[in-house]
C-alpha cells in the first residue's frame, strides 16, 4: 500500500511509481502544427524526448487519486512550442496541476470550444475544471517540471484531440508566448 | 471559474481561496491528551493559534478536487506537538498533502485500527488511502506548510476523531518524535 513518495527534482523524478513514459517527437507528429517540420526535425536532430512522466496510477479504482511528476523538455517546431499531447478525461473530473521549476502554460479547451490558458511555474496551481481538456506547453529555455494530480477514475481521452486538435497554438512571436487559432481545428 | 491559484510561502497563503480558518487551543482541547495542560497553556499564554488553513472549496461537488494551504505551528502541549484535529472523509476518498517547508508527520489510522506514519517535508507526497483517518503533527522548531488536495465529495469526519480519538499519539522523546499508545483511545 503507498503512504509516501519522494519528489526528486534534482533527478527529476518521483519515487516510488508505477508507470514511467517517454514520449518523443515521432508519437507527437499529428499533434505539432507543422508535421513537415516535425519529420525534418525528426531526420536531422533524431527522434527527441519531448517529455516524460512518473505516475503512480491506482488503475481505474475510484476514491484514489492518481499522482505524479511531467517533465516537458525545452524545444519549438517551427514557432510552435513543445507541448504534451493532451486530453479530456473520459469521465468529467479535475486535474491540479503545480509548477516545480521552470515556465510554461497549460491551455484549456472546454467542450463547448471556449479556451483559457494560465501559467504553470514554481508555487503555481493550475485548475483544470471538469469537462475542460488540457495540454502543457513549455514556452521557456529550460526544463518545465510539474506535480499532477486527478481522480484515479477520470480516464484519458487522447483520441479526441489527435482528431480535431485544440482550436488555439501556442507559438512563440518576438520571443513571447501568444495564442493563436489552430488553422487545423476541427470543430 | 477557478482556473489558477498562487501559493505565496512568504504570506504562507493560497490566493484566491474561498475559505479561510484559524483553529486555536481552546478549540483543540479534546483533541490533545492533556486537557489540563491545555487549559493551564490558555491561561498563561493565552489562547495560542495551531494551525489555520485556506482552501479552494467547491462544496460537495462531485467532479472537482478541493486544494489549499495549511500552515501548522510549532509548539507543544506537555510532550504532544501541535496537530490538527484530523479526520476520516465521509465517503471513502483518498487525499494527498505535500510538504512545502518545516517539518512533520502524518499519522494514518485504518478503519480497522492499523496505524501508520509517514514524514511530512519538502518534496516528500503523503499518500492518504481511502478509508484512512488522518491527522497532520508539527514535529519541527518552525512552521510546518503543506499542500493538500482531495475529492470535493469526500466530506469530514471530525467528530470520529473528538470522541474516540487515533489510537498513537506523537510525543517527543529525547528531542526526537516516537509513537507511542494513546492512553484514551476508544475503540
Amino acid at each position: 500500500m503507498l503512504f509516501s513518495a519522494k519528489i526528486d527534482l534534482a533527478k527529476r523524478m518521483i519515487e516510488p511509481h508505477t508507470k514511467h513514459n517517454v514520449v518523443r517527437l515521432s508519437a507527437l507528429k499529428e499533434y505539432f502544427n507543422d508535421q513537415v517540420e516535425v519529420e525534418r526535425m525528426i531526420n536531422s536532430l533524431g527522434d527527441l524526448v519531448v517529455y516524460e512522466y512518473f505516475e503512480n496510477s491506482f488503475g481505474d479504482e475510484e476514491e484514489n487519486v492518481n499522482f505524479g511528476l511531467t517533465v516537458l523538455y525545452p524545444g519549438k517546431v517551427g514557432r510552435e512550442y513543445f507541448l504534451t499531447r493532451g486530453h479530456f478525461h473520459e469521465k468529467r473530473a479535475a486535474e491540479i496541476y503545480i509548477g516545480l521549476e521552470g515556465e510554461g502554460v497549460i491551455l484549456m479547451q472546454s467542450e463547448d470550444g471556449k479556451v483559457e490558458w494560465r501559467p504553470l511555474e514554481p508555487n503555481t496551481v493550475v485548475y483544470v475544471p471538469p469537462g475542460w481538456g488540457h495540454r502543457t506547453i513549455n514556452t521557456g529555455n529550460q526544463r518545465l517540471t510539474f506535480f499532477f494530480a486527478y481522480p484515479s477514475d477520470a480516464g484519458h481521452d487522447y483520441e479526441i484531440v489527435r482528431r480535431k486538435g485544440f482550436a488555439k497554438l501556442v507559438v512563440e512571436e518576438n520571443g513571447r508566448p501568444v495564442l493563436i487559432d489552430n488553422p487545423k481545428y476541427r470543430t
